[in-house]
């Protein structure tokens, strides 16, 4: 277990009573897994310029949690959401100046900025729209289970913009091609649920009252793992983006080699003696 | 619509008329599509030294166009291209000095080059035989619809030479990934059509007697997007092949920052609100 | 054919005669390709301190080779590789001091860097259990055949360590995409032989009887390719990893120029004049 004395000198703290004002929160009984529900299902759950900024806060402060061990997204009233609001946010920006403009672009960028940069696995379940930003948390996560009626539009040409947004050119293609990619980028087309599964972009589909069980179960699977191992994972799997296979290699070195003084690493070798599956601890 | 006296000033051109040597060209009625035919069908349309400079000096002369916002390639008598011809092509490289193969192969790879530098989306029709250097340019197209009878092969092995031509290292792993990569570039085999489709290499197949037309019709579709924007799209897609994440991010915040300072962004949401179709101008 | 008295002075030698002490090494009849089996069936073909070590300094070693033109890699008794075994890596592991175990993720990694470096393409055989480190050498090969039973898992989690581990990190989303290696890396769980064929893992799959066979086919088939070609293209896919797409295009030509001053070249080109399949001998 981590030392509670030690969080307060880094100043973690627990999310479990973490309140927000802009979706819902909720924690697991063993206060591992937080779930995030975008809650305005009357307009598919679109974002708003607050709902941004207090999801990019959120996604940093949980780089600080000593409790939740991963996270799933999800939308209220079968559908994902919709991406930015066109009334509270295309509306004042068609009105802003350039500066004003870049303050926007950089704050949705930095939630994905921030989902990539906190230690939790992050599991999208999704149903129905998923559109624009929408999309874009969903890819920005670091698993997605759907359902057969999700339809997924990275649809920022319709609005007369470019498919370049919140990181879509550089996370897109490394999950499903960079062929498809240009597809949907070009024609903002949505992707069908099966071309979804097809390509990468799903990791498994499922009915639409299951889904967001399965997204908790697995989380939970994934939150009594090895969560400090899991952080390293996280972090090597975006900071070797653009290294060449040989520093690659080196960076897992160092990486693994801190893993293996984890107690974690321990607790496998001795439960594998004694022929018991082992309790990870996340230390 | 864009002024025509800074155009001027800016070098730019129509290229309604341009009139090439060496394969065939025709626009479409409204002036933003245009169709590269390759049309030397008794050798299965093979590239030339004459041609393949003029396709360089094409594409690169493109950056400049005043009109063309598509274009779209194929090749003439039921196949797409041979590739470079042996005899015109491989026969005098046996006899080059090294400056004289290196003029050669950087001119080749000048032509992909040209091709992901230009700010059209290109679009390949399909058919046939499609190898070597003209897989490459299929390659290098940002999308690929074909035929039941598309047989793609990056051949260059059977000549005695290494995969690693034009780019194919690069381009080929973040299409199809890495290890069916190795599979072509080793053996030199055909990827038959449906391989093409379910690895992500092909966007879509159609009949021989239609993939041209539909293909005309997806540049169309694009064409009367936001073009401004998907030159943006085309541009870091391009760009951000090797950059981190964050950075790419970055990267993304300020060119969608400069697309929502476009008449088309407007155009969009005026549209929306009007409850209308918005009709993109480009700029 | 290359010249001996270059070869020697170059420090080049032939591995036919090539005796390892902790697995098996077996050479084609006309001398081209080389057999690697993991040969402890009983346990499944682990890795152990010294087969790692062994297998790093014969991949190095093969740079130098002037026999061996590709490998196969397999496993005995229905197995391919367990990974590192339990009693003797992992619990050693438990007891190191940081240096040490730098030492071994070091060595681990050195093996990847080494298949990565030798000019030979490695196909790997893959039946029954892939895990581990056996997973990161099938992965590290450039081709692999496996089989219906092959179960292949990226399963360091579950001995509490992170799944970056030998380069997992970099080359698993290349060859499957960023979100089914995020799943297969946090779970641990085995990849279906079925989901590794459709994923782009393996290359084809092939009967338990067979898959060795098909293995040595494919390897006699480039053995018999412009083998020093091979070894640009392997190298070009390894150094384009994190490159832009223009400087990967110069690469390549530079790359190309010089193999079309290769004897391999010109042999095709006299070949195709003469209307008779090239001999190719890897100079």
């Amino acid at each position: 277990m981590t030392d509670i004395a030690l969080d307060m000198r880094h100043h973690k703290r627990a999310f479990a009573d973490y309140d927000p004002k802009h979706f819902l929160w909720s924690v697991s009984p063993d206060g591992r897994v937080a779930t995030i529900t975008l809650n305005r299902p009357e307009r598919k759950n679109p974002l708003t310029f607050d709902s941004y900024a207090e999801l990019r806060d959120l996604f940093r402060g949980l780089c600080y949690a000593t409790d939740i061990k991963a996270v799933v997204i999800t939308g209220a009233g079968g559908n994902f959401c919709s991406g930015g609001d066109v009334h509270e946010i295309i509306g004042p920006l068609t009105r802003m100046s350039m500066p004003e403009l870049l303050d926007f672009t950089r704050m949705t960028g930095d939630l994905v900025k921030a989902m990539r940069a906190c230690p939790q696995p992050i599991i999208s379940a999704i149903d129905g729209i998923c559109a624009g930003a929408g999309a874009m948390m969903a890819l920005a996560s670091d698993m997605r289970l759907g359902t057969a009626e999700a339809r997924t539009a990275f649809l920022f040409v319709r609005v007369g913009l470019a498919g370049a947004d919140m990181g879509a050119c550089t996370l897109l293609p490394r999950m499903i091609g960079q062929g498809r990619t240009s597809e949907l980028l070009y024609t903002g087309r949505a992707m069908t649920a099966e071309e979804g599964l097809h390509w990468g972009f799903f990791n498994a589909l499922h009915g639409s009252h299951a889904v967001l069980a399965e997204a908790e179960t697995l989380a939970a699977q994934i939150a009594g793992g090895p969560t400090f191992a899991h952080g390293v994972t996280k972090k090597l799997l975006h900071q070797e983006w653009n290294m060449g296979v040989d520093e690659a290699i080196e960076a897992e070195a160092e990486a693994q080699a801190i893993c293996m003084q984890t107690r974690d690493f321990r607790r496998a070798y001795d439960a594998f003696v004694a022929k018991q599956k082992p309790v990870f601890e996340g230390d």
